[in-house]
């Protein structure tokens, strides 16, 4: 018989049973649900609403359940539903019916509420803890490299050379957003639900700041029925989730394409690749493949999840219980990139002549022959269609604007000369963009010293 | 060391290990690898490109493999990665060398995307059934409760009276459609890929058509590179199966909503609803509820395998592994779906009294009013604001179309009268409807007939 | 001639310029552009890089432009491909090849990123604003509502008696996290990306914090890559709004239930509902279901941003295009679904009787029933039990449990009496739920006076 | 005052009008609801529901309303909601009351559903013959180009060698499948909803199958709620239209990838790039760029309208009218996508150079080696493992496998020799690969000439 069995005449259809119950997956939150309820406990004793010897006796017993737990002795069984009826079942075996105290003045819906909110918050600073050291691994990787100048790409075409550590750089900056897009959501991860009973509130006078206060929540839900039917801090989650994944898809495919022959910019290193059953010669970059696809699958939770609430009606209605298995499928898929991305790029080879080479058989360097000419007077506009018209040139006569004499550059325009082949070298190139946030190597140290001061190094 | 490993001078990173291996999943495909192998060395036999002997042993060899899989005595380990190195690891252990003969002429891309073409061809059949047998619970309790008239709604508002077999019957139309689309989805699963390779093809000489017909193929891929890296078959299984969730969902919807107090047109058995652990009195109806939670769910996994393609290269991505663990959970949540849905509907018991008063006490009559002013002569546009008046009217007043005197009739047109009233009743609205398609009860006959041929009942 | 058309030995497609022209949207950004135009041109006057006259003739070239713009009097033409172009175009038609050195050290790809930043951040107060008024009408409904009781509900089944009052404000904490949101998105809408040129900085000695800080900006990207290529704050714009459309969804199913004649709870005004082309009684609730419907499209602009996004490579790729127009659409119907919503409410009409008979009629009290039982000393668990029990006796035999008789409850439990049958009244179970966050009248005004607090009203 | 506005007592409010109109884009339906109104008067007439003046009459004045439409002549209105109250309307004013008989037996809910079917029907058609067209376009340049040989890739590492046309040849089977889809979303599209009135059918003896021939359907909706209620037909639209996209997306990534300097294995023509407004020296792939970001709107289209349906009651909503904008906007991407791949890739340039020295300077003939030594016996997997140790020596020495002597290669495998030397030849490697589906050149002639029976060329 169900503990909630009291009305109903017929027991559940066994299919029923293995459809409803969410033991398989949210057994996951044992911890949760057994630190929720020790606090929910104490309160109750203090409250005077079950007696000390009582509360001494729910303590002890969820203390054991919880070893139990641990150490993988309790059999989960679909006839038991969820975590919360294991633990009270076990509970109330250890202790006799002074068990089924526990769940006086509390539903499971603000109990599973009350556990999700526990374990989004537990993993949001895991999480951000893990990207911060991504973003350390970056800003070393950049530190080590700073005399390497590659080209850097518009529309993947060769647009100016920019250093190897501004190119990196980059993706700190978006880890940046990304952490803090995590702690803000972190927030709203932050307000405490226990007390809203079902729906309406509790009939006993129960101390909600009292527990939320031991269980480390800053706000508590002002409104019962919000409490329990609220998933937008899980939803919140999934989205700092998929852009995240959405920046390491993008890195994902920076590294798939510098390791590929025609590029050849990097080498992953073999501890990250694997080889083909078939073809001797493959080394391919799965790791980076794998992040760039499981992208779709952290979307496709968040999609999931938005679907799911579209549409429902207040308070908590059962669709809700599929708000547990994208979560923890996308807290390992998080955990698990953040953790190899950071081991992969320090263990990165830079392939800095390859780079070299690249930027410095193009055109990479042509804005900055417009921009001298804009200096000598010209207006932007006149600027770029004269070098624009050299490079028309050169490209159809298979020659580089290096390879341009200094008569053919006064016959574009009178303001050009000699003088100004400099300029097109990468390394000057580089140099010349020192305004904050450019690539010259000072603005690079400033923006390395700024990301160093961020991560509190 | 990997069966790769040659040119690698170094061992996978432990953590990439678990993060690529796909074998927690896809063991899962074991009894399609095998079938598959059995073709595929049958064939290498025929062609004399490995021996009788060779090719005997290796089928014994599978076998044996086969039932130590199904008996659960095989143990999966990551650093095998996947199901197809399980198989043939196995197997060389049982005969030997000969075991490394079978890859002969394939590759894990072409191997797996015939492991993949052969499960989903599978689940389609599966799942096709299942949708047959949810109509054929649909046709019996519609056949079963012909008397019985409800409100149809739009807007959620009542609109005009129906059978409740005429409402129950439009989930009849969408299964089917839901079936065709997984039938027309079956012709392209039904594209046999072996023989492609890694992506190029191979340098025996193989006979495709041998294996595809052994297989029960149908039509062969034409082109090696798209037959590694083609997953439309698997979208477009998710596809089908988003929308009949979809179709599940609105069904789903409406028994929520016949179970409400409010409506009260039907009671769940007690067998697919649940109770509550705080409040005794609740029956909820956790089935529907989840499945239309689990609408989200399914939609979730064609996002993020239609995201994972998006953008890629030719040929194969190891991005593309992603395409499985959302199909198994596609597949398990259709089958449970599908099953519980025909179960509960034939055990559900309607209550024609409070479908019959709902539609009684209403307007749901205005529209036959209105195209009786039409057959009397007047434009449908004028009849139309003539009973809107008169709705109004008694809206305001608090009464019925059918407390209407004659004469209150007749002041709003001199076309109505007393012999216009019988055609408010509920019975007489539904009659009318006789056109193909419609409500009366010789059409909805005609609709199971026409039902029954397509289930071949 | 293209002004980029100087390597170009042919004019582009015609097809190819109406794809990959924007000014069809993006003349949407005219203002933004412009304001950043002059902001830009007064930092290149005071560094010197233009001089004094050339800064005041484009200075007022841009703000007679700005002024054609407003007046409509500028025409827009695919060849000019955005509005940057059209507004340069136009301004060295007004003043001369002067107004070609507005685009000194910029590129297109940091400017539409600067009109970007500033759009965003300007609708993110404007939509803020909008939710504030709809909190705002809902404080004022549940206000004047105080009395009201009606069913509090969990899987659409009556569950526990609530105050109206409790039950609507409990959109207002959804509200507020939106509104949260939308400040925190705003924080990272607030990154200044002028001064990256193309991708890698400027040649040019700019000076980045004085336009940042005359536009009101208070952060500035630090890397140049990053500022050309994020589109995070666009993202998280469609992130809070997809969420908040979901809040407004659930309202709206609520509106709508309560709409349908079976509910009969509430009345929406004739203004904000409309009628039937064939049924002339109907009184359709279109608004709420066009919300809840506009749901989808929201998500879908969400769901294309972030797929457009995934894989791609740094820096700016033409995919980025994308990101206008979808955004546009979202925050025209956030707008006026927000407006709508606070004239909805404030003109909806409740049906207080037939809240009250629904919540009476039925078994909502039963939790009350057995938290009686737990203070005379029962177990919870058992307590329920009990209550079930009796529960289920009345359901058979049609009767509520207020109909039970002394005896027939003793007969449940020796602890059980007469004393309990007040405690069955809705206005006990609503009154008896005074923790902070609960239904009684008490919490819910304390409620109120939070809510009051965080508008500042 | 509204057509239906005989109940209500206030007007709509006027931002409600705005919000609830569809006339801003339903007027891209007025051909479809003109020629569906003229069947619909015509079969009216036949069964003498209306006189045969009348007939006349109305087909007399739509045939006006819609010249004045092609015209250009009709103003369209917010207060009159939608095309079909336009039409009626307009229609109204020319022929007077009479006008107001053509709604006889219809409701705009099925006749939007007809207009809607029409109008998909009309399209795929169209989709379908641009998707032979872009065929046809890979079937010439394919044809043209047999003797190119490239890298085939796998995880974008050089696999082995394959001939251009043939990894060309892979897109026209993802388009022939595409095809296919269009059409099987055809049969679903083309059941026929008028006569299902408002929901529920209708009170006149109306010929269904009269008009369902006259307009071209072979099928009828067999129930009237499923028909006005029914947009599965939509979404699967939606869905062959993601997955083209999706195919389109990889093609761009291939063309946007082979276009980079570093590749350099094709060149847009200039007709079909653009250039930079900053950079002189930029050609950048926009239109491939645009159509593979574009395959994120489309997706969101999909899910927009599956999350709208999610969770709707039958019969018809008003969510519902969000069927349209997404799929006017998809069927407008799609139709300018292939158009434009067509001519671009018509005009394509192919470095054969490039391509070939990519494929002779690499492994990509190691598969041959192992091939090579398993026709000399050895099993695959020991193959596997000698060839990829000598691709380890050659990496670790900068050398190729062309580069190793005999002596080297007998000292790997007793079985290797010089004769093995001319397999390393990327002609050769190719011209194995003969079997069905393969890259030799024989079978990608009779895959060409499957291909052109296929386009019926």
């Amino acid at each position: 018989m169900k503990l909630w069995g009291g009305r109903f005449s017929k027991d559940t259809d066994q299919l029923v049973e293995g459809f409803t119950a969410s033991i398989s997956f949210d057994q996951r939150l044992a911890e949760e649900d057994i630190a929720g309820s020790m606090a929910h406990c104490r309160m109750l004793g203090k409250q005077g609403i079950i007696s000390p010897e009582e509360t001494e006796a729910i303590l002890a017993g969820l203390a054991e359940v919880q070893e139990e737990i641990r150490r993988g002795e309790l059999t989960f069984s679909l006839a038991l539903e969820d975590i919360h009826m294991h633990v009270e079942k076990r509970l109330t075996e250890i202790i006799g019916p002074a068990g089924g105290k526990l769940h006086t003045a509390r539903s499971r819906n603000d109990q599973v509420a009350l556990d999700m909110h526990l374990y989004v918050k537990k993993e949001i600073l895991a999480v951000s803890s893990l990207i911060a050291s991504l973003q350390q691994a970056i800003v070393e990787v950049a530190s080590d490299n700073l005399e390497v100048i590659m080209p850097g790409y518009t529309h993947l075409q060769r647009a100016q050379p920019v250093l190897f550590s501004h190119h990196l750089l980059a993706y700190f900056w978006m880890l940046e957003r990304d952490r803090e897009r995590f702690m803000d959501a972190y927030k709203r991860a932050d307000w405490f639900p226990l007390g809203a009973g079902a729906l309406a509130g509790t009939t006993f006078p129960i101390d909600r700041e009292m527990v939320a206060g031991e269980l480390g929540f800053s706000r508590l839900y002002e409104n019962s029925l919000d409490a329990v039917s609220d998933r937008d801090f899980v939803a919140e989650f999934h989205f700092a989730a998929t852009l995240l994944m959405v920046h390491l898809s993008r890195l994902s495919e920076d590294l798939i394409l510098w390791s590929t022959a025609e590029f050849g910019f990097a080498v992953l290193d073999d501890a990250f690749t694997t080889g083909s059953s078939m073809m001797p010669q493959k080394k391919n970059p799965d790791v980076a493949e794998l992040v760039r696809g499981k992208t779709g699958r952290v979307l496709g939770s968040l999609v999931g999840l938005l679907t799911m609430l579209k549409g429902l009606p207040l308070a908590y209605n059962k669709d809700m219980q599929e708000d547990k298995e994208g979560l923890f499928d996308t807290v390992d898929t998080l955990k698990m990139s953040l953790t190899l991305y950071a081991a992969m790029l320090r263990t990165l080879k830079i392939n800095e002549e390859r780079m070299y080479a690249a930027v410095a058989g193009d055109f990479a360097s042509a804005t900055d022959l417009a921009d001298y000419l804009v200096r000598k007077g010209l207006p932007f506009r006149e600027a770029h269609a004269v070098v624009g018209g050299l490079v028309g040139r050169c490209v159809a006569e298979g020659r580089q604007l290096t390879d341009l004499t200094a008569g053919e550059m006064q016959e574009a325009s009178p303001l050009l000369g000699a003088e100004a082949l400099p300029l097109l070298l990468p390394e000057a190139c580089v140099a010349a963009r020192q305004a904050r946030g450019g690539t010259a190597r000072e603005a690079v140290v400033e923006q390395l010293k700024r990301a160093r001061e961020l991560l509190e190094l």
